[in-house]
């Protein structure tokens, strides 16, 4: 397998954890949003995924893009060590987490909505980032919530087996310390992303365990 | 089943559909937007979902929320007309255009998101609009580009008959209208929309059919 990917990309973070809870040796092409005014705009990666984002994951003639439809068929091509529960309830909850944060938070923070943000609309810096850091606090708040109340929630999102939910958790934590949002109102968040931190999977993944990472 | 739903919600839309395709009958609890200074932002509704957003679906004592999950959830407890493809590819494919629109078009453009472009940062009406607009065409373009090359998609987002993928573009090219994006450049968008909409589940799920439309 082929990982299109960009080391402070969270949404390539989420699939690099995935890739590496099931053991799965992938190469990595790594295209950089930033340098040649964003490689991702390029002829050459439109050709391979028309959304000129990353991550994009190639499996023999396939391509595939969106994380949460990589990991998820990542997760039924290769079933050992379970990323989603079993059951229909389980498989809602877990999925219903990891979207509150990849449908909620993190496509209103991405690089090209904070450019419009500056470029078109004239926001500060200073505007730009605390824009970044309500989102996540709008976001962590009902996720705290919702995990702090939830009998499922366990050592890790759900369960004491790291899954799709933690994938997706970990990276937002990592960029909320990168903008400096205080964490300390979202504990159980906080808990989790330790309990992930501390397994080779997760740390093999972070930023500044990659190739291309500055 | 008890569906939480704003007439004008493109999620809870989705949702709609889904649940017509599969010819579940449910009760409607109508949330409003706007009314009360937005009923989803009460205690009384953010006891039930603490992401304050329409939709949220109840079955039994469960609750679940986001509407991707929602869906999906929807088709694993009720197998017949199935809403992804049983091959892995083929729900990757149908799971990465879905979420084309729910991860990258739609999120940016929610209201809670508007609301702070005009009460945060002081944009203008022409200025939010334009927005609006914006994320549109870039996803549309896309999406475009996707649906146009895959010999996957026929008549529906994939293959001959409705699935997940169609319940979130329908939605997604009603919002497209009502702020009068130009739809010309994305002809394939438009024919499956054409499709869709001559089914009665998606006729019946649209915000003009439903108790609580102004």
């Amino acid at each position: 397998m082929k990982l299109y990917t960009y080391f402070r990309s969270s949404a390539a973070y989420r699939v690099r954890i995935a890739l590496n809870l099931k053991g799965i040796a992938y190469e990595p092409a790594f295209v950089h949003l930033v340098k040649d005014g964003g490689q991702q705009l390029q002829e050459a990666y439109h050709a391979i995924n028309p959304e000129k984002l990353v991550p994009c994951l190639q499996d023999g003639d396939a391509t595939i893009s969106q994380s949460l439809a990589i990991i998820e068929y990542i997760d039924e091509t290769h079933p050992e060590a379970p990323l989603l529960p079993a059951d229909p309830l389980g498989r809602a909850r877990v999925r219903s987490l990891a979207q509150m944060v990849a449908c909620d938070i993190h496509p209103i923070d991405n690089l090209r909505v904070l450019r419009y943000l500056v470029h078109e609309l004239k926001v500060s810096e200073d505007a730009k980032n605390e824009w970044y850091r309500h989102w996540i606090r709008e976001g962590f708040a009902a996720l705290e919530t919702r995990l702090a109340r939830d009998v499922d929630t366990r050592r890790f999102c759900h369960g004491d087996t790291p899954g799709l939910a933690d994938c997706v958790l970990v990276p937002q934590v990592f960029n909320a310390r990168r903008l400096n949002v205080d964490l300390a109102p979202y504990p159980t968040i906080v808990r989790i992303d330790q309990a992930c931190m501390a397994l080779p999977a997760f740390q093999a993944a972070q930023p500044s365990q990659q190739p291309d990472s500055e």
